[in-house]
């Protein structure tokens, strides 16, 4: 199975998949074509929650600002799933996930036809070879080279302090949840009363219709993060804020 | 074969995919993931319009406002068909299509990973767990257990009185054809003339085409229903009407 | 395999391809369902560029805002791809590409349940029956009769005077990148240095990255045409261009 990411919108992505059917049988599910352009960061948060509810896979992923320039062209072993993207981070948190400690090889010289759309010259057939080589041993394709410093992403750790906890915003969905990186852990015992959210408080809820509707919320989202919600609206409206921005808990 | 139908966007929808690929080969095929958020009322209208036309499958519904509340988790038999969806109305239209009588059934206690996203944790592993035992017999899964009451969506009937029907808009579609409740049957003998809507006169025809660029028409959409539309144009804006708003045709 | 391509938003691209699951077991590509509503130039342009990518399939393709009209139905067969939708043009340019002289064929007489909704109705099952009755022996089927004159989408030819080359604007993609019909050949040797667009200069680059964030640059786009874009924003805003406008290089 190859999966496909990239925040090309449409109609680019289809050029991906011609690729690949045209060598490979190779079973195609797309993930979203729609991470916002050039935003490896988001993309990364997304591909790291989404991708180890699949089966073994070759993620293919193209956010890739960067086309054309030198950065390298990455295929990562992670357990028995492959990712296949530029060097630019995105891989990086979702390899994690999917087997630690990953392996990463570096595709040697290659031609491409385009200097503008590697994930149709490059990155899908190399995803394909990927696959119908097989993951395991994806290190004996003879251009890939074994390669040691890797570019990441990282997301920062709450810092905790007494009865607070100072976060930040790493992502908003499209319902407008704005998703923190602070473990649900420290709203635990607060489901049901309350937290105070950058000084004001707020009811904390484990599911959006527990409070009225339109009404703001404190959550523990699915990614097991706390989530700043709003039953049936955009937590990211009603509380101000996007990502990047502080989130200060206090119990 | 299993559908997916949600109103996530993007990426959640990809969960869901992982989550039924890591425990069946199963066909899959996305119905769409753009319904208007939380709007039961919608999905439900295009579900029942979209589904009939798709061979013996189970159709995964998440279209969710109450996840985590105690609404109730079903499958529904209906004909050769299965829908897995929460129990807010949203498969019971479609269910009368795909084979009345059809019948309810409900998950028993069940644990999920998240109070927030239940289509990963809930709904998809039980569309799985019905295709692959089959449609058949779900009955014989030992977590099922039969239910009378559900809840439904109703679609108001049109009134006739004299020479004017009564009707209201249903949806809108992405082209801005506004879809009422009026049966096409009410304007057949007027196409290639005209009727009156909410007062004012215009044109009855087959397509869309048969008025000039940019001009409104009344026609009879491919769900047999009547609806108000411009040429190459948005009829929801012409005709000045949203979803629930009368529409009035007198001839 | 059949691909599936429209300007139908969602859900009725669902409705086609519930259709054709029906009939057939035919593996089922997405191209594109966003095209510009009704915009039959710019998804001729597209699909000249995606298709030729795919291995021997039977193309879908509905932007047909003269559905219902007596516009002709169209199947065509170039190489060893098939293409089925209207006699608009739309088709033609794909056509080309992927095999001339390619051969026309009409389909005669047919009931369709709606005159909205051809795709559904109409396109979807004959694309069906084309795929399972094979693309070479199309001509065999009864109800379609060898057609010779088509409508067609014609791009326009560049002019070159001396040292400046008249072209236009063809489509705008979703990045932003305002995609000429210039081929790339003219730019080739100024890489790297620059061009004059409009009268005014500009940095000629073979990658986005290869200027400063927020920069114009004239690039080759992986259609290999002349490209006025921007890294990381919109090169249609930046250059104030849209598809149909005059594009003047000088070298």
């Amino acid at each position: 199975m190859i999966t496909l990411s990239s925040d090309f919108g449409w109609p680019y992505p289809a050029a991906m998949r011609g690729v690949i059917a045209s060598d490979s049988d190779a079973r195609m599910i797309d993930i979203c074509h729609e991470f916002p352009r050039g935003d490896v960061r988001t993309a990364a948060f997304w591909l790291r929650e989404v991708l180890p509810y699949f089966p073994p896979s070759v993620h293919l992923v193209v956010v890739d600002p960067g086309v054309g320039t030198d950065r390298a062209v990455l295929a990562i072993r992670a357990g028995e799933h492959a990712l296949v993207g530029p060097d630019n981070g995105v891989l990086v948190p979702a390899a994690r996930e999917l087997g630690e400690p990953f392996e990463a090889f570096e595709l040697g010289e290659f031609d491409a036809a385009s200097a503008t759309f590697h994930g149709r010259d490059v990155f899908a057939p190399l995803a394909t070879r990927v696959h119908d080589h097989g993951v395991a041993s994806m290190g004996a394709l003879e251009d890939l080279e074994p390669r040691q410093d890797i570019s990441s992403v990282e997301f920062p750790t709450p810092v905790v302090e007494h009865d607070t906890v100072h976060g930040e915003v790493l992502v908003v969905d499209g319902f407008g949840n704005a998703i923190t990186n602070i473990p649900g852990g420290h709203v635990t015992d607060r489901l049901g009363s309350g937290v105070t959210v950058n000084g004001e408080s707020f009811p904390a809820a484990r599911s959006y219709a527990a409070v009225g509707p339109g009404e703001e919320l404190v959550t523990i989202g699915s990614h097991g993060n706390v989530e700043l919600a709003v039953n049936g609206g955009r937590g990211d409206v009603a509380f101000g804020v996007e990502p990047g921005d502080t989130v200060m808990l206090a119990f």
